[in-house]
């Protein structure tokens, strides 16, 4: 019943319901750009009153016309459009994308859900609603109410703003980024970014794709569609509303800790996706990675006629992550023959403002044939005297050689001579940026993505788990109506898990006390077990810190005495002697579900670093044990699991595998809604660790379903 | 004998030593720029040749001239620079720009100087030597081998690389930004940013002064201008180099945390100076600064069609710290009636795609006219159907009426048309961007700005120090050739400048030591003073937590008994009973002399924070007692000294102080080179601070001269 989603970008014959003979109605200004962009199917406009639009016949109705129809375009009024859709229907539409608005956007959910179940269920798939419509370059189709002169290219465009889609087909146009596709998925009732992703990774026409993001619905289809298309070609995504931070209810500590940006971002990190801060970022990144190969290695140069333009691209790449070649003696080989007197051979290499073009040509020739070399950074800061035709010839040169061989960029910076040069060679798609800091991005981008494609792909390791015993204390405690486990429930989940917790046994006399004080090894800490005793240091039912036998006696006595003191028909249970915990670097460590994304892991340092530092970091689960140690990696307290001052390197494998373990238990458990340890208590190296507190959480609909 | 710098701006004639009859020459060049530039003052040619140069009489040698000579440009080959200076000297030439290069940029050091020296001595100023010129709009003098074509406006331009001079030149042009000025301080061996600053901020030509600047000299210098004239207009610096490291020694602990660039940039916040990351944002920043009037509050509000440029636009403002005006009612108020339906009155508020420019022109009427929105950012993203000349028309139209009155910046987003208005718009002088990041991060500069004025002129506290001893023990020390105090010379240092330290007193007896400590109060600690013993802890002569009388009484004797033990004929002096320190929150002060910027304070938190989170902020010195607050506010653990976890307020006012008088005492005995005070305990709130340990080092320099 699932229709290929390539009927959205590849339809053979395309229906206009709603077809307009009115020149300033969406229904006329998409058939007008379908017709325009030479759409390589055939177009059916649908209007009852019949007629002609730009020399195409008008159908009155869609039954009416003789032929399959791959995609519907539905611009009708909103309160037609169930009735549309249902004609469709009849008609074995496979896609229908709908431009009409006035559904969830305006708080009508429930007929937007209705449409998207009756078309599911009758084989269609339903883009928007509220779109601007979509343009797919392999057809020809500009199915859209945006700009008529779209350039054909590798960029894919994804978008949750149509508004946005539309001036971003106009910017790409004059920034001569050529697209492949642009979809707007409005409300995303039904195909969304990892339907679209699933399509756009495949297609040969696409080359990167870009998408721009304001809320994320699936999460977890979406990561793991991104995860498999970044292997495929770079990613790029902006997601506006990094400052909202209300989105989601702090349903625990975890929660309360997490802008829902910070996660967001996380977990585009932990996709390999490229994420963009701004349109203005995104649109030089797509430029040049849409064109280049990737680098073989980590060694750039940059060649320059003034120093201080490459310190500040120096600084920049920084910044960006670009790795600058450092290999003083190879440089002077390479370079001190194209390089003029009073020049630097160094990285920057520094041709003076005495360069001429034949300068550049011959640096860059030089770095190019380089095998050490990687990638080349070629500045050029207006001077008085200067060839510039020549300077651009030898820019087209290089980049018609280097294309597909090494990565290039260019920046230029001047006045009105330079910016008509620029425009030339990015009319004939050459990379060529004006500011030093986007040239140097945009490479930094290109070099992040060769990073992820460089990582090995790990694996989410099993453990062995204690299912049964973790579904009947959920079972239990959902039983009673509760939405959180009490502490020893908790503590049983992660020992279930082979998360180490303090040892602990009730004693139900002296000598079973003296015995397990024995067992546990000392010191032990003592506390009565009664459940008519709530506050049990206020009892004086609680002892720390026993050393031996004689003190564990004493203590047991006491504790006794005190209980019966305290509250004289109190039932009591007996005394639970736990191990004393020893005291170690703590963390805090942690599994939830993430209101977008599902399941996710959680890293800090405990006490301070997280509650005042706020120093915590994210994944999304499954994850493997790379990826954990790559975030904890990202916390600025992280060193002091590697030791500092002088002290030994902590239990850093134990602290990966308890929250691989962690989330484990979160994914195989749809109760739980929160698991935090909090401290997890390491030790150093082979020493393992101990959860000392636990709690978790059920999710409150369980509680009532 | 201190010539006014005003002559390097308006000079009344102007000599060209090495003007050139060869077009290709620097020297034709500058005689062409000055002639064509329409110079208001008399041109002389100076050239052995003699001739003509585009129509002007070119002199054989200086002293020809019948006239006074306030400047005379330098261009000749270096090695007659020197001759050239001297017969200027004769001449009583006031201003020399020397173009001609050969001198301490490679490593030519001390003709350099030696040639300063003889023209200060003459009562001349240089600017350079290896310079690319000057210019300056109030006498039309373009006096630089750059472009010719520079439009006159408020910008003056400060660069320390003659290259990138030239082409920001060209850039500024572009970008339709006018200059009041640009010089080039080259080797900045006489005449630099200072200097230029005192100037420049009482121009009235000048209403934004951008800097580039690679490297500082006379920091000291450059702070009191750069404070002088942030007062006076906005200043942007672009200072290359972020990354560069090594250029410090590291002279102590405060020294290796930090990189120069962290100091920088500190102590340009301090200074209110704007510092932009790179070329385009310093233009872009330049761009509205120049022409747009302050706020008179902190209420910004966004007006959009589209809802996603709204959102990003959002981000932005919290990024650049740009405050949006939340009081939903009165928004409502204001914008109900403006708005079409479906769009919201919120902040952002959405016009929504509907929008015309009749729209846009209600709405800004609407905020601008409303006291309690003290700044608007207008963004408009292109739309199927819209009239952008009506746009265009209300855009001048409210920027003619605001200019001088409100803040109002514009974002325009999409295709070839919008890129057309924008370019129209920006040759009239209208602050308008592509990107809307760029857009909001230029008026966020401008409310940075904005705060920095509003900030209440601290003055730096004097205390009561009592310089004598510090003297006195300083030169004791350098007398035995030390660069360290010993830790008893350190202490008593802080001490003489009122901070406090342990109490610690050397009993020569028994009753002493009991007498000292009751004095003190227990507990106590006390360690064998004599010269013999080196090693007092291997000699059992220290005791830790004396609690009472009789422990003092039984340690006295014990560490008397093992002192005689370790070594019979040691010469004991006595026991230093001292005050065990109670333990507080862990502080790091410091104050150190930069090689850059002079004197310096820091403030970090103890420990870890310091040591592995480079927790530490700056300040140049002399400070106030709210830059001192603000310093500390800056590293990310300061709220642990705000208490956290229900713990009390530390004793911050006291923290500041000793900061203040750490800064006081390294400012006032130029010998010392750091002091550092590792750790600082801090009570809580009236309990004051002690200074555990104190290291002070002295001058290397000192040392031996």
């Amino acid at each position: 019943m699932k229709p290929d989603i390539k009927y959205l970008f590849e339809p053979r014959t395309v229906a206009i319901i709603g077809a307009s003979h009115n020149p300033e109605k969406i229904g006329y200004k998409i058939t007008e750009n379908i017709v325009l962009g030479g759409y390589t199917g055939k177009v059916y406009p649908v209007n009852p009153k019949g007629g002609e639009i730009l020399g195409l016949p008008v159908c009155k109705a869609l039954e009416e016309i003789n032929d399959d129809i791959d995609m519907a375009i539905i611009a009708v009024p909103g309160k037609y459009v169930f009735d549309t859709v249902k004609s469709c229907a009849k008609k074995g539409v496979k896609i229908l994308p709908v431009i009409s608005s006035g559904f969830s956007e305006v708080g009508n959910t429930h007929e937007e859900k209705e449409i998207v179940s009756f078309a599911r269920d009758h084989g269609m798939r339903v883009l928007g609603p509220n779109i601007f419509g979509i343009y797919s370059a392999v057809t020809s189709l500009n199915a859209a109410f945006g700009p008529s002169n779209i350039l054909k290219g590798g960029v894919a465009i994804v978008t949750q703003s149509g508004a946005l889609g539309g001036a971003m087909i106009g910017k790409t146009a004059v920034e001569n980024i050529g697209l492949s596709t642009i979809v707007s998925v409005g409300n995303k009732s039904d195909i969304d970014e990892a339907d679209l992703l699933e399509y756009l990774m495949e297609s040969g026409q696409t080359t990167i794709i870009l998408m721009y993001i304001e809320g994320v619905k699936e999460g977890e289809r979406l990561v793991e569609a991104l995860k498999k298309a970044t292997q495929k070609k770079p990613v790029v995504v902006i997601k506006s509303g990094r400052s909202a931070r209300g989105a989601m209810a702090a349903a625990s500590h975890t929660g309360s800790l997490a802008g829902a940006d910070e996660i967001f971002d996380a977990i585009m990190r932990q996709c390999g996706v490229l994420r963009a801060e701004n349109l203005e970022e995104a649109f030089n990144w797509c430029k040049f990675l849409a064109g280049t190969s990737l680098p073989q290695g980590e060694n750039a140069v940059i060649i320059t006629n003034g120093g201080g333009l490459g310190v500040l691209a120096t600084d920049a790449c920084e910044k960006y992550g670009v790795n600058l070649y450092d290999d003083l003696e190879i440089l002077r080989k390479i370079f001190s023959e194209v390089t003029p007197a009073f020049g630097s051979t160094k990285n920057p290499v520094d041709l003076t403002g005495q360069a001429t073009a034949e300068h550049y040509r011959k640096a860059l020739k030089a770095a190019l044939a380089q095998e050490n070399i990687h990638a080349v950074i070629a500045l050029y800061c207006e001077t008085a005297v200067f060839d510039l035709e020549a300077l651009s010839s030898v820019i087209k040169e290089n980049h018609k050689i280097y294309k597909g061989k090494k990565p290039v960029i260019f920046s230029l910076l001047g006045g009105g001579e330079i910016e008509k040069v620029i425009d030339v060679l990015i009319d004939e798609g050459v990379p060529v940026y004006s500011d030093a800091y986007d040239c140097v991005s945009s490479l930094g981008a290109l070099y992040s993505y060769y990073h992820h494609l460089s990582e090995e792909e790990g694996i989410t390791p099993e453990y062995d788990i204690d299912c049964d015993e973790i579904h009947t204390i959920v079972n239990t405690v959902l039983k009673e109506k509760r939405y959180f486990l009490l502490s020893h429930e908790a503590q049983t989940v992660v020992k279930a898990a082979g998360i180490p917790i303090p040892q602990s046994f009730i004693a139900r006399n002296l000598t079973e006390a003296v015995q397990y004080a024995g067992t546990i090894g000392y010191p032990v800490v003592m506390k009565v077990v009664s459940k008519d005793i709530i506050h049990k240091s206020d009892a004086g039912g609680v002892a720390l810190d026993l050393e031996n036998e004689e003190e564990v006696i004493d203590a047991y006595q006491a504790i006794m005495r005190n209980a019966r003191r305290y509250k004289r028909n109190a039932q009591i249970t007996g005394v639970e002697v736990t191990e004393m915990v020893q005291s170690g670097t703590e963390t805090i460590i942690g599994a939830r579900r993430d209101a977008s994304f599902g399941p996710i892991v959680m890293f800090g340092l405990g006490g301070i670093y997280v509650e005042v530092l706020k120093d915590v970091s994210f994944r999304a689960y499954p994850v493997t044990h790379k990826e954990v140690l790559t975030m904890m990696e990202e916390t600025r307290s992280y060193p002091l699991l590697l030791g500092v001052r002088g002290e030994e390197q902590k239990d850093i494998d134990d602290v990966v595998e308890t929250i691989l373990k962690v989330g484990a238990v979160l994914n195989m458990c749809p109760p739980i809604s929160d698991i935090e340890i909090n401290p997890l208590v390491v030790y150093e190296h082979g020493q393992g660790v101990k959860a000392v507190d636990v709690r978790i959480l059920l999710k409150r609909g369980d509680i009532n379903g």
